[in-house]
């Protein structure tokens, strides 16, 4: 990366002017970010998220993180002798390893992402689903035969919770763990839980950080702007890769219910959120209810 | 237990209206509750006690809840074969150690109370103390020449993130963890956390649950009622068991601060909350700037 | 009744907690209570009715209550040597008589209420139909050619009043006397009163506190349940007894209005209203809008 | 009196500019007016009252009314065959006259003053000492070896109460009857209650409304203006007759404490209220601190 | 004018008694002033002007003050050596005269006003229609082939300013002048820009104070009252004087919107405002959206 | 300057995370800027200014624009064939220069700073020294003999109304005009004014954008630091050039006042204001309290 001497200062200032119009833009706005994936595991992507996030809410947008930590799970599940099992991706979820998952979820992967940012002041807050009874949680049906366990399907968010933080300044972060009113703990994938939270919270933006550059067609090229009409075609065509249907799944429904746009984009690119909130292009793929949206947003 | 019948309605209001009074005295007041010890250990207790804050709140008291949880991190640590170490009872805490003891008690402890009370509505947040930078804490000096790694003092208590909840009628239950502003964590002994919040929020009475009657005199009786004068004067002459000198300090630093009263009490008897708070006698021993403060309070 | 001992410690905390459920359900609500009858005239249920109210508004529940003071009247009209007469149940008043029964009621009958109500602390406020204009009222149509004089009906109930009161954690006690936009006070039957205000309120509950048990079965049983339909036919077949006529028309008209319950008990037994709310059996006759209502509430 | 006609025009717009330089000193000023004598007598003379209270309410004062009613406990003690026997003034109160005067302040008094106050609109609330535990009164010691009964001395005002009501620009209405922690009633001195009552809100101004022009000088000359010095001496000196004292006694405690200003006048000249406040001169006798306030202020 | 002396106590005293309906009728009304003409001329006319305005406030009403300011204008463009150039009554308006009306009207008249008004204390503040974007224009088109140049039309009203001001019990003085979203001012008719207020703020009145008696009938005569279809009726048929067509215009379209009436006045007329506020008859023609209105409102 | 093309994102991030500490240390601060002299001619520059300020108050500063406008008062008085005066750099202000003055200020070049800021939202209000009452003044004493008619000093700032507008997260912008009881205009030195709001305020920085780089030493080299002892040395040493004295005179008197720093920077310079707020060195010299202020704060 390039270094800024002091002659720089002209540059310093022209980029901040450029950026002034895009900050203008999203002013106010709640974005939910499915934080997750390779972008969680390098320290340095961490801090720039960190640092990405805090001056997200400095510049007066909302952020509101959402996580999962699948890898974290099985690194601990492995520690302990245990050996994880999946059925359609789900990780079947008996009683020991709930325990383990809220553990590695609550009381790790969520506090790591709070220190990070609690470093630039008292910004932010972690929570799990059950504080406040955030994630109201029902037990997902087993599939093809297999009971999955304590594997959730959310059934109720309490967004006012969320809404108090945001309007202390505040930045929730949120581990995906949700429960039911006998109290029991439910795992559930962080991708469905990011989604039905914007969704709650009519978000006007959800962002999913992945492993991959965004969705490409056919040929390989990223697609950077998709209609949920078109979404839906690559659904039902089979365009979709397997790992990448959750996401796009709740893309899909977050932009034909509420909320105004969804992106999908690599979160190993340095700074991405800055660049796809303050750029014109943006990175990844960017889906809209409809073409004509965007024409009057952007 | 006595099983009510139809014919003891009349009891029953006789029961509520001798509770009246004191109902009229604790009502709006700021109670801190150390929670540990083996009251957290059997489920009908635990239950008993998530019912307990449940009724505290609801006839107007603000409940705040600190937990520790050394039995569940040793037998975590012992799942994986790690072998924990102590100096002069503080476990010594190596990076991976604070890393279990965080999973245990923020990810496992903290939301196992949360649920239990959350159970009777949305009632509770469970907080760590890097959350809104609600503890922030510097390492503790080595003792006896044995450097204690990631143990902890805490330094500042940010209680604006507590007043919050408690003015939105939530229980915040808080896990004694700390953090410093890199974003390091620290174990810290939960009874002194429990006094640096009681004291920070000026909290007018502060009760520590645990496995024994109260304080004893040489002879082996309970101490009922205790002034800073005397409890000073036994903690000088060594009439204070080693266990329960931080509990017993911490009670004393409290009261001669601006908390009101400390009771220490058997965490094991059946609603001993309820019976300390609306009782005249109350349970386990109460200590007091000086005795005139008790004369006219109570 | 029975002398609690020290023994008896277990026992009031197992009331308590079977009486969480109860305080649960009820907290928040607004519950408007006819005081009157027997229960006003004995000291010692005077005080009983008043510790009681302390206790709803101390877990939370919004008391109202509504008070007329017939015998009273009548006792201060004999010392003057005035001689009532009555006309279909009505007080034929004239402005002597309006004069004395507006200071019976006021001046006297209201302000021991609050008296004893005030003995736990600042907790209520007398209010006349007349303060900030709470009770408008108009005359009430001669009855069976007799010119009944102040007695009124009531027109529009300013509830802004009794909302500000219950917004500040007082509870208002209300005379049933109102006035028109000319000055004139009405003398207005109390049971009336109660229930426009519960209506007015929107209140969850009214509480009928007489001197008989409930409304009873052809066979002189207590009925313990009855939906808005049966209460109907009861009215209509000539079940009522005529003293019951204008608690149980309120009755019905409340519940098939906003309030959600209606209950008629009898004001003598000690702690009637704490067991009314706080025992699942209740006492009484309850009236709801449907049976329906009572399975998916209780 | 002057009939205005249509050519009266510019008198009125004349007469509404030279009084708004009043209305601007006043405006926001808290004013304890204590209603009584034959001011309360006169129909004409109350409407007047009534709606020159309106008038100060409009233009941005915030009148607080405090009243006795002597004779008319008299009126009603006589129709009981009650004889009413006085001590140095005060009214020898045992516990039926204490019944019959609370029924006559609170219930006839208070609520015909709210109600030719409430003509204009939703604007007074009546309250008594008991509402709210406004008046915290104890027995007035034996006088000349007479037990004067339920006879009290203010010994605390709760005046949230009253600047709540103020707050929410409503007129309170005070009786001066007091009550004790055990809900006894004590019938005071209206006088003194509205001095306890405008030291208690520090107000800006109190007026006593009287039968007399106001403080005579030795001559039989109305005093106009009065130092607390000046004051202090004609006490001393025996030059003030002694159905004043009381008054007097009250102005200087007041203006000696916080109270601005205090005037004594002549209630029962026509808008004797707009008069003191509308005009340079005023009417009757203002007490001030010392002379140099009056010529800041005025 | 007469001289009022000592003896008029009670003249002024009936006065204000007199006045005490009508204030009660306007209090916590909105209504906006439309100032101009010759009542801005005269230094006598102008601070009675203001004094009228403040004590308007005083009693509790909201008033709104537009301005525009044209003689004052063509003064300025004289000493400049400009000629002032019209098209169907619109001051054609090139950049120089533009700036030139700005600065009259903002820098000059406007300052005046709040000036005039101050001096009873900080009451006013000034505004332009660029304040806040309070005043959104756009230009308006040719008018017979003649382009008007910066002369506009109000596109929208941004009422939040005012709402806050009133809220802080100030009072908005409005330079008519507006912008568009590039930053360039526009000259807007006052008249316009008053009535369009008047509808954003839904107010209760509009006045506009002009050089004639109001609407006069074929006969020369003052028409007092007028509903909306007489109006539209007069505009019709021609029997509007053309430098009255904008006001009357304004006013139709204000009664036909949310405002509930709209006069016009002699605003040379000593104190008019209060006479038309004050007393029955008011003066000036009042126009209201039916006759109906106007029997139940007043 | 350089064109950013797409492979400048990077570096766009990279200069945004270099930000951060600065809109960290700015936020929530409030900071004046007193603009001027050539910032004020050029329309790149001022464009440039209004996007800077903007900036500001999107990363939650508080910025206050006062501003003078002397050349523009001298173009205007020229073009009216009228010929300034000064004496000791005050421009004698009779009544007709004075008129000019405000409308000059208030009428044109408020409005321009205003519009320019409005063209990002609507953002800013232009305040005059008599809105609200916002600058009382009273007249300068004659110097050297001469009376210099409507110059003004300040005598008090009314905070209020700009504590108001910032919390509403709107940018007041204020001509140096005051007013004084009478009504009386005077026409006052931004430079002063800008200074006395600052300290009304209790500002954290006054930022003067000037013509020159800031303070030179005696060989000519800026001074980037300057604490109040050397500063008040220079002063007395004549070491500050004549225009410089009214600048550097309220500077110091801020800084020994409650505003943390006081900043004099070449306004000229492309972005002044973003690189002294955004750039570890800043522009121009800063003036603090003492060096220890700078640091602990930098």
């Amino acid at each position: 990366m390039i270094a800024l001497s002091t002659d720089d200062f002209g540059l310093k200032a022209k980029v901040l002017t450029e950026v002034l119009p895009y900050i203008k833009m999203h002013r106010g706005k709640t974005v939910v970010i499915k934080y997750g994936g390779n972008a969680m595991q390098d320290e340095g992507i961490r801090r720039m998220f960190a640092s990405d996030v805090v001056l997200m809410r400095y510049v007066g947008i909302n952020p509101v993180i959402v996580h999962g930590g699948g890898p974290q799970i099985t690194e601990y599940m492995r520690k302990l002798s245990m050996e994880p099992s999946f059925v359609n991706g789900h990780r079947v979820t008996d009683s020991e390893t709930m325990e383990i998952a809220k553990m590695v979820l609550v009381g790790k992967v969520n506090k790591e992402i709070v220190s990070l940012i609690n470093r630039h002041g008292a910004l932010s807050m972690g929570l799990s689903g059950e504080d406040g009874n955030l994630i109201m949680a029902g037990k997902r049906p087993s599939e093809d035969g297999a009971d999955l366990g304590w594997v959730g399907d959310v059934e109720h968010v309490n967004v006012e919770v969320i809404e108090e933080l945001l309007s202390h300044e505040l930045i929730p972060v949120i581990a995906s763990v949700g429960s039911d009113e006998e109290g029991n703990s439910y795992n559930i994938n962080a991708d469905i839980v990011a989604g039905e939270i914007a969704t709650a919270l009519s978000a006007d933006k959800i962002i999913y950080m992945t492993n991959v550059k965004g969705i490409l067609d056919p040929s390989g090229e990223l697609i950077s702007r998709l209609d949920a009409e078109g979404c839906s075609r690559m659904l039902a065509n089979g365009d979709v890769s397997e790992g990448m249907i959750p996401k796009v799944s709740s893309c899909l429904a977050a932009v034909e219910g509420p909320v105004g746009r969804a992106t999908i984009l690599d979160g190993t690119i340095e700074h991405a959120l800055l660049l796809e909130l303050f750029t014109s292009g943006g990175v990844g793929t960017m889906i809209v209810q409809s073409m004509d949206d965007l024409l009057e947003g952007e």
